[in-house]
């Protein structure tokens, strides 16, 4: 690649933040497109309901709170449920109202730091890597992990298009 | 977002571009895993077959060599099977080795153009936005098509990890 003089930095991590957001957008839309019990339909036979791919992604961004050095988890009572377990390990898990909820709340968080945050920040190491690691690997920064889950998030909108209602 | 004396950019977009080729090795584990007659099985019941998603990925990376302005496409006969309509529309369609050794073909010479191009290049409009329209959206540029195909990729590979083989 050659070098480039112009600083294209801020214009970059907004586009990927934005990228990031419009995915949530996806989800979100589709949430709301049935009735809530449509969402406990798994998303193919023996595959995860809709529900727990849900909670499985409040989960996972609300993790992202402690690994970018932003505060605790919101909702630590979660990762046990959609995280460390599959989908019916756990009778009993929040509603889809409930984490819908949670899902808005998460994101307005995470919206709010993310363009808070400066381009030095962005670039900086995550919590999960310690700071020789990230000295040897300088990519294993907070932009990667933003666009790491955006791909995830399309990983799971991509099993939820298939639910039939 | 504040501004940032540091130049990124070249970082960035070596970033960016490592996400698309990680996924792209995803798809490519993904088809070497089983014999190519599992691919011929749907993904979910009444969905797409494997194999058409693998067509899919084909097409639409092929499909970056002219809206990146690099060229024709390598494979313009494949979009009428996998782009333009859904499996099963079309019964004569390549084999699961041919259009494997057609996903590495393009992948090869796409990443090979990626690594070349300079960050204005990245930054610059695509081609199936107008200089005008540009003008008043200057994120319809080729870096973001390359971040929303990299999630496009994420959301097939979610389909794909739901084929029973």
């Amino acid at each position: 690649m050659q070098q480039s003089e112009t600083n294209y930095t801020p214009q970059i991590i907004q586009q990927a933040i934005a990228a990031w957001a419009g995915q949530n957008k996806q989800v979100t839309a589709f949430f709301n497109k049935y009735d809530d019990s449509v969402y406990m339909k798994e998303v193919a036979p023996g595959r995860s309901r809709a529900i727990y791919l849900l909670g499985h992604l409040v989960a996972v961004s609300d993790a992202l709170l402690p690994m970018f050095g932003l505060g605790d988890k919101l909702y630590p009572e979660l990762e046990p449920l959609f995280i460390r377990t599959p989908d019916r390990s756990v009778a009993d898990i929040p509603t889809v109202a409930e984490l819908k909820q949670k899902w808005k709340k998460v994101n307005t968080v995470l919206s709010t730091h993310f363009n808070a945050m400066s381009a030095a920040q962005w670039m900086d190491r995550h919590m999960s890597v310690s700071p020789e690691d990230f000295a040897k690997e300088p990519t294993r920064n907070k932009l990667n992990v933003l666009l790491s889950r955006t791909t995830h998030q399309g990983y799971h909108m991509g099993q939820l298009n298939l639910l039939q209602p």
